[in-house]
């Protein structure tokens, strides 16, 4: 696991004013790293400081970073920084923590000049993304949309010893402020007998779920023991995997979602860095008395206490209707990370346990984070149990959503904004806030 | 679909002798692409020509190619040449045949400079894959399968409304020739009331399947609709699709293949064009009557009498005591590519079909190509009906595999080499290669 140092201290302040603020979720001690750029200026990686975004090549070119640093800074997408070693990726950001720190004078002016207010800019996916995982490692998820379709056999026999995954399709993950589009495909028949119809989808749903990039991979035929796991991450974000239940249903037997997914998966611009979630590690989560043991090489013997990371996580929802009255956004769910069956470490040992290699700014998503409450459910899918009204199950609130300008929602309609929010908080440490992950849906073409 | 011209006339020969010999994989007709390097020289792209390589890249710097081909041909991947309007690559093709056409005095002492032995160079990946698809279009392969596991319900209700497919793992895509390494993974339980075991894969196999690359693509939220798909289509390769079937068969509820098959993929080094398939573009697989239609976004009107490409494929395996003892290797079974369900316009289609963004340079994959009789079957757990000598079927011959050493095999054991070969012959046109797709089984680590 990653020291805490100096860096996390909760007292250390910046000299960038709004990063001082108690709610910003960018305080000295986050420094998440994005790609952005402002009007027609190439793209460039930037540090997050409260309001703020640092211009890292504008660093690097000014002679503010070490030597080691300077081509990866340069770059831009994050893959050199994600290549970098466990040691290096410490020493660069007490860089940066040294230079944003309030007591910083020298250099204050070349830095001032690199600072963008983040309002003013516009940002790119974080990294080239060459290969997308999703999971599907929140039992809660598992048991609830199990729940649906299988009754009698919500979880399938081989959900507590592998952490599920199939590969997505990283063409089609856009950054936060995206808008999408509905898709159009292929449903099942209506009535025995009858062919299958094609049309926009009518069950459009959200998935909430955070995601993590690899930081230095392994070659093609070796493994990642699960000891070695915590230094192949590099840092989070929040993921929205769109998916089209209605598609999803008639399409993935026997070989897994595809098109109801493919249409487009946003991520938000941030990436927090795995040394900024040091102090909100927490036990994993606790397997109830009866669930097997994970298997040897998923059972990590150094870091077992400390495999979760103890993220909060909101979604909100935001319709046409409700922006034209100047309503807020609803909250739909809110949920904590530490809910998870599988942690990162395991979903990255598992994924090269076969050989198979992984690559700098690979994107792993957890799939939807659900936890055991209702207001903990991670999808429309789980809140409207399926849009079911007609059919009630006991203890379950199968009714449609009810937005506060009383329009009702199953599943997503145009025009609705989602909106996800996360950060880490607790009483020893300053916020450290993930941004947010937004995306707008536009009418089927 | 593209015209036939005379870069495809049978008589048309070449200054390079071997490419004028008619068993060749490689006349002056087919003109495939490749990259490769010699020694320590940089990769670069090259063309296919008899038994030599043509370097593209030496072609560019002596002013051998127009302006617009100078900049793409460059590269050290195909991407960029892949990214080529159709009739650019008419243009390009009709230019490297007039280079390398008997008649050709001019620049032939600049020409030669540029060609290698293919015997002598190193083959490279011939591009970035960005995103991997694998599909399941043979509807013999998805019966022969699907009998093995739901005997009294083989093909499931959407397999002949739908191109299935999955995303597949794009990192662990090797050129011909890299040996792989056996997977270790996890099993089924062995009895009821147990747990899964980890080990190496036992029941490893191979999947014959053709691939083709995308040319132009298309922005997300668009498609591309079936009348245009084969415009998007740069050119075809050998598949094979390795899989752990014991893995697989504990994994995939429900989100379909995943370690399974991540491990490793294998490609031919030679991207043959779509050009030069020309002269092999047959009526695409008749649907038996009673089978229905497609829907209207997979129903071509212009060219549905030659959806299909007539190759022909071969399997065959040398393990390593038949190297040993000097033993040709063995054909285990040939088909033919006409045999698909699924046209690869229909594939790309489909892919596009909800918006999803396809790029230049974007693999996908047919599935295992089988055909009705049991010796067009391409994979092993079809030809050896799992394994399963103890539980005849009429009519099918369950027995392991005999190798001419008298070895045995229900799946691939270690030091096995598999090969698969496919070219297209007709009696009007030359006879246009693949080349081979070749890999050896490592023990696991």
């Amino acid at each position: 696991m990653i020291p805490i140092d100096f860096t996390h201290a909760p007292d250390r302040e910046s000299w960038v004013d709004s990063a001082n603020q108690l709610e910003t979720d960018f305080p000295i001690q986050n420094l998440p790293f994005a790609v952005f750029h402002t009007g027609d200026d190439d793209r460039r990686i930037g540090v997050g400081i409260g309001d703020q975004i640092l211009d890292l090549k504008h660093c690097a070119n000014h002679g503010l970073l070490a030597e080691e640093f300077v081509e990866p800074a340069r770059q831009d997408v994050l893959n050199g920084l994600m290549g970098l070693g466990p040691s290096q990726r410490i020493e660069l950001r007490q860089a940066i923590s040294q230079l944003l720190h309030v007591s910083t004078e020298a250099d204050r002016s070349t830095l001032e000049d690199g600072l963008h207010f983040q309002d003013a800019v516009e940002f790119s996916l974080p990294c080239q993304i060459h290969d997308y995982t999703d999971f599907y490692a929140s039992i809660f998820h598992a048991t609830n949309v199990g729940s649906m379709f299988r009754p009698n056999n919500p979880l399938l026999p081989n959900y507590k010893h592998i952490p599920i995954g199939y590969h997505g399709r990283a063409s089609s993950i856009v950054v936060s402020g995206t808008d999408l589009v509905r898709p159009v495909g292929q449903k099942a028949p209506a009535e025995e007998g009858q062919g299958p119809t094609r049309s926009p989808a009518a069950l459009l749903d959200y998935e909430l779920e955070v995601g993590f990039y690899v930081a230095q991979g392994n070659r093609l035929g070796t493994t990642i023991p699960i000891d070695q796991a915590e230094q192949h991450l590099f840092g989070m974000c929040l993921v929205n995997d769109w998916s089209a239940r209605d598609l999803q249903k008639w399409e993935y037997q026997p070989l897994g979602p595809f098109l109801a997914k493919s249409f487009a998966t946003t991520v938000s611009p941030w990436v927090v860095t795995m040394e900024a979630l040091a102090p909100f590690r927490v036990a994993e989560y606790q397997r109830p008395e009866g669930d097997p043991q994970p298997l040897d090489y998923l059972s990590s013997s150094e870091n077992s206490s400390s495999g979760g990371v103890d993220i909060q996580l909101m979604v909100s929802l935001s319709s046409q209707q409700m922006r034209d009255r100047g309503l807020p956004a609803e909250r739909l769910s809110q949920t904590r990370f530490t809910n998870m069956y599988w942690t990162i470490a395991q979903i990255l040992t598992h994924h090269a346990s076969n050989g198979c290699n992984l690559q700098p700014g690979d994107l792993m998503a957890s799939g939807t984070v659900s936890g055991p409450n209702r207001n903990e459910r991670g999808s429309m899918i789980e809140l409207t149990w399926n849009g079911d009204a007609s059919n009630p199950t006991p203890g379950t609130d199968r009714t449609p959503l009810i937005l506060p300008t009383g329009e009702e929602r199953k599943f997503l309609a145009d025009g609705d904004e989602l909106i996800l929010h996360g950060f880490c908080k607790n009483e020893q440490y300053r916020r450290i806030g993930f941004g947010q992950c937004r995306g707008t849906v536009q009418p089927a073409i």
